[in-house]
């Protein structure tokens, strides 16, 4: 067996027009759910199917910095669904004032709704404190572990659940409810659940909170805000 | 039309199982590709594709704060792999003494053998510098941005293209580099181009750098540290 073979190089068959389509469907029907969360959870091995999906992230050095608490018990949803309250209170002070009628009308959680909350950690300590690739950019593992959020919630969409990220939390309250340790960084709080309807465009979009930006505009060339004709000429 | 249809609601209709398993294997074949780059360049169309399914990720706010910046002049690359050879002298001395000799072994980068190398960038103060679901999180548009590069990833595997992330560069470099301003955050320096093999595990797994740890090891029950037998009982 040569060495290539020995340490695992191998040919990486293409992917069929049907799996690109899949992919991409996937990647596009993805929603940020709020309340269409079904009562039916999703089985053990349905959430450890999603899981593993988030366990085959990239992570910076291998470093598989993260951890998955399975949220299920109603009186910690309930300490959450508080916390959230008291967190977009004081969130809508921060929003412009002409701005706040919309902002108080949206739907920005499904905690009790959903059967399960996942809580996505960081360990930023996980097999040393100055590990490969967070040298220079110390923040990779949090990065790794946004990684992780997004492969889990492109699995779930396939598997017919959504999910829904609630940002709007502070995370002394999080910490004090799960048990967090202080070394444990919190990235993400997310509900799941079955859904039998979603937006056909992001939410955000379709309540006309905000609008796609054209991709056009966001692609440089070369440079900072240099477009492609001007790296052209 | 009903309220519902009019904010975009509809059936969102299950996968299949062989669209299931074609999101699954692009999440499980995805590699951090360092060597493997051949030297064809990703027509335009297929960059775009790729950059699309990144500005589909989810983003606090629907914020959308990612640009990305498309690195194929070969004397800024060339720039680029001067700061990588800075700042990896600099990572090797903060690797545990008995590691550095296979931590010196390892390719970390194809910043100059992958035709491409692409740049993604967060706007902190897109959309302001307080808005929908960053009160309480403020680090979340990172985070949103890490998701993008997730789902770039991902559609450049079902598209024959590796990406690999380069994470030892100083930010101040590639800011110096690139015309970044001081306001816009360096999310991910990646090298982009087709392959033909891969390596069948993680490269760090199979060049013995770390493994792969037991999912069940990363799963919680309600709060931090507790199993899934202990939660029952």
């Amino acid at each position: 067996m040569s060495e290539e073979e020995q340490e695992g190089l191998a040919p990486a068959p293409g992917f069929s027009q049907a799996e690109r389509d899949a992919v991409y469907r996937a990647i596009y029907e993805r929603r940020d759910v709020r309340d269409e969360f079904l009562s039916e959870e999703p089985s053990r091995e349905t959430i450890l199917r999603i899981l593993d999906a988030a366990h085959h992230a990239p992570s910076v050095g291998f470093m598989q910095p993260w951890n998955f608490i399975l949220v299920r018990d109603p009186a910690l949803r309930a300490q959450v669904r508080e916390a959230f309250a008291r967190a977009v209170e004081a969130e809508a002070q921060a929003i412009e004032p002409e701005r706040r009628t919309l902002y108080s009308s949206l739907k920005l959680e499904g905690i009790l709704k959903a059967p399960l909350n996942i809580c996505v950690t960081c360990d930023r300590a996980r097999h040393g404190t100055t590990g490969l690739g967070r040298s220079q950019q110390p923040h990779m593992d949090l990065l790794s572990a946004a990684c992780a959020v997004q492969n889990l919630w492109l699995a779930a969409r396939v598997e017919g659940v959504g999910v829904g990220w609630v940002s709007i939390l502070r995370e002394a309250d999080l910490r004090a409810i799960l048990g967090i340790p202080e070394n444990i960084a919190i990235v993400a709080y997310l509900c799941v659940g079955y859904i039998a309807q979603a937006y056909r465009r992001p939410e955000l979009e379709a309540k006309r909170w905000a609008r796609r930006l054209p991709l056009g505009e966001l692609v440089f060339e070369n440079r900072w805000g240099k477009r492609e004709d001007e790296g052209r000429s």
